[in-house]
């Protein structure tokens, strides 16, 4: 099998899995007083600091969490409940239109059910928010949270993020940035870029679901999603999950350490995949940003074809990729990204999005060249076929 | 070591875990629709028909979650939303003064945040809900949720669940239970329990931290607390934890397979205990209910003792207990739990629970009747230092 999706999520890095075990292996509640609680709560704090040290926060601005979603929905949901809150007056949240569905629906929830405003900026053809339209919307005073992703979860396009947080910051609002595909293939400081929050995932850098963190920054005030026994500077209850957050803490420190070579590494093989699926495909059309985008990330157009007829027919050669859009409920919706980017609905149909990781090879390229024409063809007849 | 406090979390099952490492070798996002997404979706709903057939639900009633806490905060912030936007004078939450933090602390914060009406049910000596007081509380035509645990996590005294979630049909009131430390040591049956939701979480039955269930009614209106992919009927986002769903299901399967028998072996321990614990400190009082309680619970008062310091001492001869109390920021507070029972403040205090589980044994016991009459001793003469 030629595992072309990694942004969906990439394997367990070994030695998380192993950090993960030993771990289960222990008894204690990181709340607990007694000797096996210390302990428990000793494997939390370490991995407190790791995570901190690599991603450069302080240790007490990692908040664990349940993952990606639920990072983006506590950033926010909580700092628009925490700053409305402290004045009425604020509230808009302000976010980038090609944001992942974690922070897209959460905006919208809060529009429809907390009646805030919101102001969806635009991005250009290649996914990319201007600072220019991003500095008026923040201008206002009624903004109460600006959320715009590190990197695009589609389309790989990076965004200015260091430009936006400083623009946020002196408009005086809180910006929040979804990590979750940046962290581990191109270098994320969370003090330099300026963020008041950023989430992070463990399943996209090799460490476990079900686990991530929010950095939230010491004087960003955050109303709880979750409330209970008051863990995670009251911010996040739950049990604290040592094990999932000792092994996110290895992942976390082994994808930033690995960075600079998994980026070249995986953006030659990426270069390289690009090319030949142009000289396999006439007509392929690369999406999002040709060069400031994630090293591991190809994201095509292939005109004529519906990307979901073309996933399953790469399927059935044993490689595995994405369309890169939600499909809820066997209703494939086209992408609200490349729409945003302003393709057309049938562009957005016909695209399919491949990305490398930690265990990628050229021999995973291998296969998808060899394979893709044959599925284009056939995918392009039966679009023909369909459409007559 | 004597580990007495499962009720904080209870050691993994080999077997569960066992299960997490095999599926967390494998790649593939269950909302993927190649071939390694489809057998994570088919590991996912294997395990959501495991759960369902040991709880007496549907498969479609299950919904993953990551704990406990997080079910019982989707169960009553969202059924309480739902409600109250379908009928906006229904605006009031009826909840036991005996809850978990999880349900306590979230009620608060809908009637703080939210502008819910409160009803709080008073609780007898012995910690149980009235039938009547409910039935009172639930007559009003204002009830969005009611919630009462099904049994309580410090002095482990069950309650009436089938006849409250009765009256609350009768009422037309969605009812859910807070069942963590119920599933197997208890018989647990969604559909003859007649709730409409009901917690489970993962690390108090053999499973991991970081992953639960919420069992949800068909038909009951659940507005999601966490925004994203739509994955769990739309309820609950986020990417599903596979190898913790899988864990989770072989850990419910365990646990209420053998409910029966850990629960008299656990039973006849824990009498056992509580007799030794009476012989060898005169004036020992059990809380909670004599008979109807949980069968790994033995909660005590040690009058004249704090139960911190006693919890310390006890920790220093290698026995690990709990005051059974949420200790946050180093501040002690008096258990909740206690007070609503009737308790002063210095009975609250000089409280310590021990809890049984799977891995329990006679050494246990012995260890800590062992060490229990100096303890108190010494606690006693602290305390009386301390009040002079």
């Amino acid at each position: 099998m030629s595992y072309l999706d990694h942004a969906a999520t990439t394997p367990m890095l070994p030695e998380a899995l192993d950090a993960f075990v030993a771990a289960a292996r222990a008894v204690g509640n990181a709340s607990s007083l007694h000797a096996p609680g210390r302990q428990a709560r000793r494997r939390v704090e370490e991995s407190r600091e790791q995570i901190a040290d690599a991603l450069t926060a302080r240790p007490s601005e990692v908040i664990f969490t349940g993952g990606g979603t639920e990072s983006d929905n506590l950033a926010t949901k909580g700092i628009f409940w925490a700053r409305r809150a402290a004045d009425p007056r604020r509230n808009r949240v302000v976010a980038s239109s090609v944001e992942h569905h974690a922070v897209l629906d959460a905006v919208t929830w809060l529009e429809r059910h907390e009646g805030a405003a919101v102001t969806w900026l635009p991005v250009s053809r290649s996914g990319r928010v201007s600072a220019a339209d991003f500095a008026e919307a923040v201008s206002g005073d009624d903004v109460a949270v600006a959320t715009v992703m590190w990197a695009n979860n589609e389309v790989g396009t990076l965004q200015p993020v260091p430009e936006l947080a400083a623009l946020a910051a002196s408009a005086g609002v809180p910006f929040h940035t979804d990590a979750v595909q940046a962290v581990g293939q191109v270098p994320v400081d969370f003090a330099a870029s300026g963020a008041a929050a950023l989430t992070v995932s463990g399943h996209k850098i090799g460490g476990p679901i079900g686990v991530g963190a929010l950095l939230l920054g010491r004087e960003v005030e955050c109303t709880p999603l979750l409330h209970g026994g008051g863990q995670e500077r009251d911010v996040r209850s739950g049990t604290l999950d040592v094990p999932g957050i000792v092994a996110l803490a290895v992942a976390v420190e082994l994808s930033v350490k690995t960075q600079r070579e998994t980026a070249e590494r995986i953006g030659r093989l990426r270069d390289d995949l690009v090319a030949r699926v142009h000289a396999a495909v006439p007509g392929a059309i690369l999406n999002g940003d040709p060069t400031g985008r994630l090293p591991g990330n190809a994201h095509f157009s292939f005109p004529g074809c519906e990307g979901d007829a073309l996933l399953l027919l790469l399927d059935a050669q044993g490689i595995a990729c994405s369309t890169g859009s939600a499909c809820s409920a066997g209703v494939a919706q086209p992408s609200h990204v490349l729409i945003a980017m302003g393709a057309g609905d049938a562009e957005a149909r016909s695209s399919l999005r491949f990305t490398l990781g930690h265990t990628s090879t050229v021999s995973d390229v291998d296969a998808l060249v060899a394979a893709l024409p044959g599925a284009v063809e056939r995918a392009r007849r039966a679009g023909a076929v369909k459409s007559r």
